[in-house]
């Protein structure tokens, strides 16, 4: 199935609210942790898939890639992200990452910021990214952590006052479809273990560079204390990946 | 600090009546997993960090290496192994994995078996693994799984009726040393993230081959129907590297 949640309208608006969307990269915590996976961008070709409202595909003409190609799924997304930009090196297409029709090893780096989550089928995809991406070239992607996805319910476990005791984790070896609700009713994710994002890259052609799971800085916790609480579990999974 | 709370009297009664110790290989549920990690091993030099009662070091041997060294830092297990086979091309040597005089490049294979979480310095012991490992060689370890770890109980959230909810996390982005409960008061272990894990053997000068979270086969759980908690959370990380 080839989700598209981001037109659904009650989805669309509560997301187009969100930080991330309005404040752009700047307001994503996990941004310095991804930019800092990604190889020199100068003079590069870059795929970005689920751009979105077109973020990380501006961010790399900034740090200047050549040219880049935004996939995304949701109309409504690309009209925005087109509004955005007058770049005539940034072209957005509206095509399923599994359905990518670029010519083989086109692009020198390919990255995607938590949207691999939403793909029934990881390895087909990452097949479809290598068959695009040069050898040598890198994949950086970042997903919501097999943590935070176990669990449809996707909340914290609160005390009797109210107060957060735990993340609770259950069904982690259960992979497959979570019927989850965030900002809307029903959104369609995939949980996976860490082990199987790790060994599908590998199994689909690609070396292992890094891993991270960001966490929140003392000084972002003295600007607001209930960050704190994103410390007590990882919420995404980046890894970055160098094709065989 | 080396730690060796397999020499405390408490402790090493208790672990010694675990059905890994009296049971071997077949009574530890994620073997199967680690033994399908491991390379071919006829022929080979084989090195057993944290070797215990020598279990692995003789599965080894019965699977064809040409010889193979078992390090542990408890004088009671390294007796209980050395009493346990008559076998000439087993050594077992009483020294910590971080002082290990081997000479450089003298192993084909590395392996340990629930150790590493023991170590306060990761990048030291597999720092230390790479020069005695030959280039292309296969290291293969297993260790507390980072969501085991983080909090010190290491025990599941009950409701009021004694049943299991879920596995509580907690704590996950700070790592280092935690007291837990295990067989004896005070069993000092290290937690890091999954991402440290990898990173650290990474930046060791290791590629990663393989990653596992094992959990329990639907044949266990129909044998033993408590297991099925087993796949609530995992329990063990293991990891397969080759020396670059």
């Amino acid at each position: 199935m080839k989700q598209n949640i981001y037109d659904d309208p009650t989805f669309f608006t509560n997301y187009s609210a969100m930080p991330r969307s309005t404040g752009g990269l700047e307001a994503a915590g996990e941004w310095p942790v991804l930019q800092a996976m990604l190889p020199d961008l100068a003079g590069k070709r870059v795929l970005d898939l689920g751009c979105g409202f077109g973020w990380h595909c501006r961010y790399a003409r900034s740090a200047g890639a050549a040219s880049v190609v935004g996939v995304d799924l949701s109309e409504n997304m690309l009209a925005r992200a087109r509004a955005m930009t007058d770049d005539a090196a940034i072209d957005y297409r509206l095509i399923a990452i599994e359905d990518m029709d670029f010519p083989a090893e086109s692009f020198d780096v390919v990255l995607s910021s938590l949207a691999f989550h939403y793909l029934a089928d990881i390895a087909a995809a990452f097949a479809a990214v290598r068959r695009v991406l040069k050898t040598a070239g890198r994949f950086v992607l970042s997903v919501e952590h097999p943590v935070f996805t176990a669990r449809a319910e996707q909340n914290w476990f609160y005390g009797p006052d109210g107060d957060i005791l735990h993340w609770p984790l259950d069904d982690y070896q259960a992979e497959g479809i979570r019927h989850a609700s965030w900002l809307a009713d029903d959104v369609v994710k995939y949980h996976r273990t860490v082990a199987s994002w790790v060994n599908t890259l590998i199994d689909s052609g690609f070396a292992i560079s890094r891993v991270a799971e960001p966490g929140v800085t003392e000084e972002a916790i003295a600007e607001r204390p209930d960050l704190r609480h994103e410390n007590r579990r990882p919420i995404f999974l980046l890894m970055s990946a160098t094709a065989n």
